[in-house]
């Protein structure tokens, strides 16, 4: 029997050998007293990358964008961010539950508005309507298919948000996929932007955390709010040393994760049965839905479970296939191999 | 000189000398002991209008829509509501800062949304998406256009969102409006709506108020928000002695109002300069731009002021008319030809 | 049969022929937008009272308070008040629920504590506790016997509080009644607190609201938050009324409701069944306990509502009376008898 | 040089190079999705040795007492703990910022209250007064002393509570100290409390980490919580790990602790420079103030400090000392010694 390709997320990466030992070799102290030295260099080290002046490590991405949203604005506000943004749709209400915080959430087709959309939404000064407050991108944008803001795309957004005073967020849980894809440096993405975090336990292999960068005092202000979530943590410099294996080991393989959702998606794109958007893939994610009718995404998703591929069935009749550290090129083809023979069966079932 | 016909909103409306009479001689107690008889009688009587089992006196029609919020709901939920909506666009955010509660807005031609849109809004169970708690309809559809929502169209949007168990929340501010328009009963617009308000200082000519029903328990439940958000007030009897001389002399002046938009959108609607939308008017409200290029609606609104007239500009081009008890139909021609001669001059000074 | 002699509290007031008829005859408009020249008039009107900038009209002191705090704090902050007080004690937890502040209560005989408490009470700067961030008085102390903080006891805890850079906030629902005791000007009272308000529906008579202050700044913000909160209204005009109307005729008024409370001291103080908390009336309202064990406050208190008289069970077994416009000397009197009375009636069921 | 003595908190214990093995070879998997056995494994284990249905990782102590908070409150709600708690002084106020619940915080001598003290807080139920929900009891009681509760103190506060239908919650950071020192099982203790937690990066030794037990359903609603506020994490089998060796190898070192702390005290509590609170040590937390006006418990810290023991002010005079997995008996003696000599320098001083 074949072992289970697991294809539906990067969080689903394990640690490797050297990266459990770096782990267990960390120097670690006390990190809600400033004290875990492994903690702080790895917080230097990623606010070095992305171009900012300090960073905080959070268990979770999750964490990180609702801090960025606690620190920079106030109940009653609004962000502006795509519909399909982890930040809208997948974090259970914490924005409005927590900062009191509304979104104007923008139709785009890969997670990727304009500086017109941005400029429509941000509504007037007003004794009565909510204040827009702040502008949010995600690079790369998750389940609208992996796309990548170009430089230009992130310039013209942040010019309008900046412009109408808005604080400005990247959530940039696969920054470092954008770079892999582009060659741009991440702390050119990340320049002009407020707050910018990076997961490390998705396409960098770490078990747990991301780091949120930005100013000195939106850190100090960011540590507030980690605390009073119950986001602090103790020797957290067991997970940091993953975050600093990953930096040194890791971040060369993204390429290799983008060429193997290549391969999948010429395996599978040649038929007529697959609809890729976007048209082909930018990192290492891939979605696409069925033109015809035949063909139910989640029948999709539970037939291809039982062959071995797990994958994800997304809203809208999407599927989304994610390449990561524990995917080799062999288990990309036999995973679009069989992703293909069970379209196939789908067609024949309903023929 | 012309004093100032004020078509800004119907909550320009001032109190007759009737009503101030009826205010005057109410008989009042405390209503936070629930001894004002007259807040009691008032409350009772517009559950009955809805059908429902109780009322509940509030300050504002913005309350009565955070306190269904916020009895039906719980942080971190969803509701869904159109883009235009009060809700969504002008209560200054108070359902996420409040409540804990995000929107899920649509995008509808006059604020009035199909099942399907609502079935698509509905998000399936999850542990990390927002849960989809409450749908909200505005009836008429104040920035849209003053829209009545059917009978049917109410149906198969309560029908989708009750197989989904969400709350149902009926902004009526203007329900009496729309019954005066179509001729349905109040309380069968409102059959099967957990939560329905009308409000008294818009088109029933009160100074103040807004009276929320549902059940009993409901109804407990919201007082208690009530007490906590600082809106239980005292011999409030003096307020509401106005609902009840409204519901005696006002409603039947509904439909006059409606006769008066009318007026002015025969007066204008000839002229290729406006454009109407909706394209005839259904209650007191008009909803019009302006196809050419040659006036901008903020420079329009402008000039109808510095001559006598007082119109909103709305988002997205769009100017807002509405008639209400102060207004005579002579007025209403008078604002009409205001109006039109204001469109002419714009276009004459573009030329 | 007699009619009921309410002296539960003196929100009981209702208003009076003089009042009606200058409510009935106000000039109104919209408040919301700044056109209600009678609420535009009792705001400044009273923020001159108060050596204030400016003035808000407001439904109730209960969202005068929640807004005082809203406007002056952020979630996660804690404000120091009287455990007693009506912020901590009875409004329904808004502060926590709406604001997410929490109250560091302090226990103080008369609801008057002192510089040291207040100093014990601020927390020092700490990235792990709450941010000590609001001082709130009340004058007079309601549920503690309507005690007057004295110009001293107000400035050392000011003093403290202003140089911990905390926000102070004056509770003066009943500030005119400490003003009518002492002679002290409202203004003087107010010197140095950045926020203060005073009930119109208690001493003063009028049906509903009050009236905070501070800068123009601070207005402005509670502005925004009276909106979201539900509290602005259209023709508030006819409310504000009342309220030009009490400062011109009921505040001379407030001496005569001291001077009955007193009677009714002088009549049960006599008595070892009572002992009375402060020990003599400061201002309308008298607390008393029973120093005996036969007699329990709440059956006290039903006793003598079966006998036409209304007062209130407080905690620890305290009972409240409080007097107001619509008591006369022969009322207080007569109440005073049912009292005594009762008390002497439940000694002898228990002998 | 010597190095440093870290008596400042059990917090600091760093991992053991058997634990770090333990969680260098852990088996892992996605956490959010259910996938790490490890996880999975500790959480069981942990709600056996509790005596409940479920547990819940998480990456602090502070976020299991907020979930505890937010699933069995709702905002306006108040709980009741004891001032010294760290629900109430350490939490950054997350109770009310977050969940919107405030506190009604008990004085008592060691952090342990009496059945009374909760009867008198519990509010009566009232429209108007915050809603009494929730008792909150820590064991054993941190910045009070570490104190234990012993079974009669908890069923008596529990019965209260129970009696008033309060939800109950007990934060047990320390509740394995208590059972060291008493020999009471854990579930004993835990018995009849609907949300019990114990923490892993205290006396346990693991570098992050509690665990939250209480029913099937009360995890489920937890889990939705800590997915929102960002607590979830993915292959947190790495630090589970760590807890599963803590259990197996470091429950048996807290008496060690305990004995670490009872040679300090023994050591000090001969001279009457100092005077501990609670007179003898119960577990590992020592807690001393200085009788005498020559010693201030900063300075005296400071000068600890410099001469290599770290130990920790508190609020009014106190010290506190504890001992942990890192404190061997010859690092107790040189503190104790360190300690004394400090005191006499300051007393010196003075002279």
């Amino acid at each position: 029997m074949h072992a289970l390709i697991d294809l539906y997320s990067d969080t689903k990466t394990r640690p490797s050998n050297g990266m459990r030992t770096a782990m267990a070799n960390a120097t670690v102290g006390d990190e809600q007293a400033g004290e875990d030295e492994t903690t702080l260099k790895l917080c230097a080290r990623i606010a070095s990358l992305l171009g900012k002046e300090a960073g905080l490590f959070l268990p979770s991405g999750t964490m990180a964008n609702l801090i960025s949203i606690l620190v920079q604005t106030r109940p009653g506000d609004e962000l502006i961010a795509d519909a399909q943004s982890h930040i809208v749709s997948t974090e259970a209400g914490g924005a409005a539950a927590i900062a009191g915080v509304s979104a104007y959430a923008l139709a785009s087709p890969h997670g990727i508005f304009d500086a017109a959309q941005v400029a429509r939404a941000i509504r007037p000064a007003s004794r009565t309507s909510p204040r827009t407050a702040m502008l949010c991108v995600e690079q790369t944008t998750n389940f609208s298919g992996g796309a990548v803001w170009s430089m230009e795309q992130l310039r013209s957004v942040l010019d309008v948000a900046r412009g109408a005073g808005l604080a400005c967020h990247m959530d940039g849980a696969r920054l470092l996929n954008a770079c892999a894809s582009t060659g741009v440096a991440a702390s050119d993405y990340a320049l002009g932007w407020d707050s910018v975090w990076i997961d490390l336990s998705k396409g960098l292999g770490c078990p747990v955390g991301a780091v949120l960068c930005g100013t000195e005092r939106f850190v100090g202000d960011a540590w507030g709010w980690k605390y009073r979530l119950g986001g602090a943590m103790r020797q957290s410099g067991v997970l940091a040393a993953a975050g600093l294996y990953a930096l040194d080991n890791n971040v060369a393989q993204l390429a290799r994760d983008h060429e193997n959702a290549a391969r999948i998606w010429r395996a599978l794109s040649a038929h007529t049965l697959f609809r890729f958007d976007p048209p082909a893939p930018q990192t290492n994610i891939l979605r696409f839905a069925f033109p015809g009718a035949e063909i139910d995404n989640v029948e999709f998703v539970d037939l291809c479970a039982r062959r071995g591929v797990r994958i994800r069935a997304l809203e809208r009749g999407f599927v989304r296939v994610t390449t990561h550290l524990d995917i080799s090129p062999d288990m990309a083809d036999a995973a679009a191999a069989t992703m293909l023979s069970a379209a196939c069966e789908l067609v024949r079932r309903k023929a």
